[in-house]
């Protein structure tokens, strides 16, 4: 899944070229292209689908004083989220590069006015967060010559948007194989939504763990969410009420584990003695919780400064072509894990 | 400490009038204004000193097509900024205002370049959370008529500059009589920094439901912290190894909170059977800890949408004079509070 950042040269038609082929002057072009006003919502289509065609990547303006970055992030109040924004705005700021904030939809996409707000500012990229953009704005974004990297991208990273991400099929086998070791044999799992490329990975990782022990992988252990608390807190209870109890869960996000807790506690079950958990992310909550999360650390500070630098490179050097990088992760013992009763 | 938004009208010179007193150029003025170079900085420092003297207020410029709002904010990452910053992000794309989003120091006030950049990119307004202003930064936004609202501020709120806040004294009285009306007469409280107005108001409150409970204030239950989690951890334990232990904790932040539930699960003591504890702000950790918390509410994205408003409607009409806004608080009830055993 990780590649090295290569380059390629991309062919692009120029301004005078599009207005050409649409039967329109040059400033016709220019005001779809800065997202302005006085075009006809046809002629506007035309022109959006020959820039599109042509695959017209428009050179970002130089002579911005204040340049800008955008940030669009799904659930903007959440620990992962505050994790992230904070990397993201340092990594900005260092390069006296101001951010801009904006959330998306429950449904992880822009929402309507997004990217003509985005068009106008002209930022120098846009980092996109746990989040999925829709191929029209994407098109949209490209023909302006405004490139996006993704941090954790929903669904299936997109081939045509740089992303970083982490060493999720690892994280998962570490997770597993921690609790292999301290001698679970009966290890349930809580995976994320199955059309999001990370959350197979850990899956993955986490069978892959077993297999390598012996064991076989039990699909009543098996049991997915949405990384929200609340899975946590029912797909931990099923789990716990099976007729053959697991004596550890490996739940895939931190927000899981401390569902599961609830879950465990609903059932007077005691963390770590009747029942070990591990978590994902390793969140500030994680050391907050009772008793102190054992969970996979995810390097996001790392991730949102990595993110940042190609986003401004990209600006720079339109023509570079990064693909795919993931950073490492570790897993960090607390509490929450102890050999079975 | 409430008061309802009342209107005066500010003098203000003129840019000409600035011009002359210095005896500079209109455009030199200009410049200093819009943070641009090219003015040596004994004049660049003339000209600010007159500007402040002058009370100068720069009329927010009309043209620009993507309006932008700045918000600096303290600990970006923290579970109290991410429901804050949710808030003001709805808020301000409501009103098709871009975010843009700034970190203090640890300090909570802005890092160097950080006005200087606010002053290149002309917001509508600036946001405050949680972080004081330090006289120079407030007057070179002043002078530029860049309006700024203060969210929590740290310490004393400065007249200057409206406030949004909560009624934090009803809060820590409502809190206290909770624990009072279960049994409780001995509660230990963990407050916050004692320069901080809002923390002082619920130290109040805390006092005046003792003393009207007919109950003595012990000043060995009262604790200071900086609303940390690691503040809760060790007050905790200082107040549960009182050779008088309190049956409760009023613990004046959802982190303090968690911080107790730490400390009292190293003594062995159950939350709540031995031991209640009420946390303040209600974030969404209260819901998640284990048990959950019983918290006063704090409205976080009314009290930043109350902000955002204010700094729009500060942008169109300077001579409105906002002053203090408190929002009101409420106790709720979860699973961490019972009668003392």
């Amino acid at each position: 899944m990780s590649s090295d950042p290569s380059a390629e040269v991309r062919s692009r038609a120029t301004l005078s070229e599009v207005a050409l082929l649409a039967d329109v002057s040059v400033s016709t072009v220019s005001k779809v292209l800065n997202g302005r006003t006085g075009v006809s919502s046809e002629t506007r289509a035309r022109i959006e689908a020959l820039l599109q065609d042509q695959r017209y990547h428009q050179r970002p303006s130089k002579r911005q004083t204040a340049p800008l970055l955008d940030v669009l992030c799904y659930e903007i109040g959440s620990p992962f989220a505050g994790e992230v924004l904070a990397g993201i705005e340092q990594a900005a700021r260092r390069r006296r590069v101001g951010m801009v904030l904006a959330g998306t939809t429950v449904e992880q996409v822009p929402h309507p006015d997004w990217v003509e707000d985005v068009l106008r500012r002209q930022p120098v990229g846009v980092v996109l967060v746990a989040c999925v953009m829709p191929p029209d704005e994407k098109q949209k974004l490209l023909a302006r010559g405004v490139p996006m990297v993704a941090i954790d991208p929903a669904g299936t990273p997109d081939p045509d948007v740089p992303s970083v991400g982490s060493a999720d099929w690892s994280g998962g086998y570490h997770a597993t194989r921690h609790l292999l070791d301290l001698g679970h044999r009966r290890i349930g799992i809580i995976t994320g939504p199955h059309d999001m490329l990370a959350s197979t990975a850990r899956l993955s990782g986490y069978r892959a763990a077993l297999e390598s022990a012996g064991l076989p992988v039990d699909p009543d252990l098996i049991r997915p969410g949405e990384f929200h608390h609340a899975d946590g807190v029912g797909q931990g209870r099923a789990l716990l009420t099976l007729p053959e109890r697991p004596t550890a869960i490996f739940a895939s996000s931190d927000l899981y584990a401390l569902g599961v807790y609830e879950a465990a506690r609903s059932l007077d079950l005691a963390v770590p003695r009747d029942l070990s958990v591990v978590g994902y992310d390793d969140l500030p909550i994680a050391e907050w919780a009772g008793p102190p999360l054992t969970t996979v650390h995810v390097p996001l500070a790392a991730m949102a400064e990595q993110a940042v630098q190609i986003a401004i490179r990209l600006s720079d050097e339109p023509e570079l072509a990064f693909s795919r990088i993931d950073l490492d992760t570790t897993l960090v013992v607390r509490a929450s894990t102890a050999p079975p009763a």
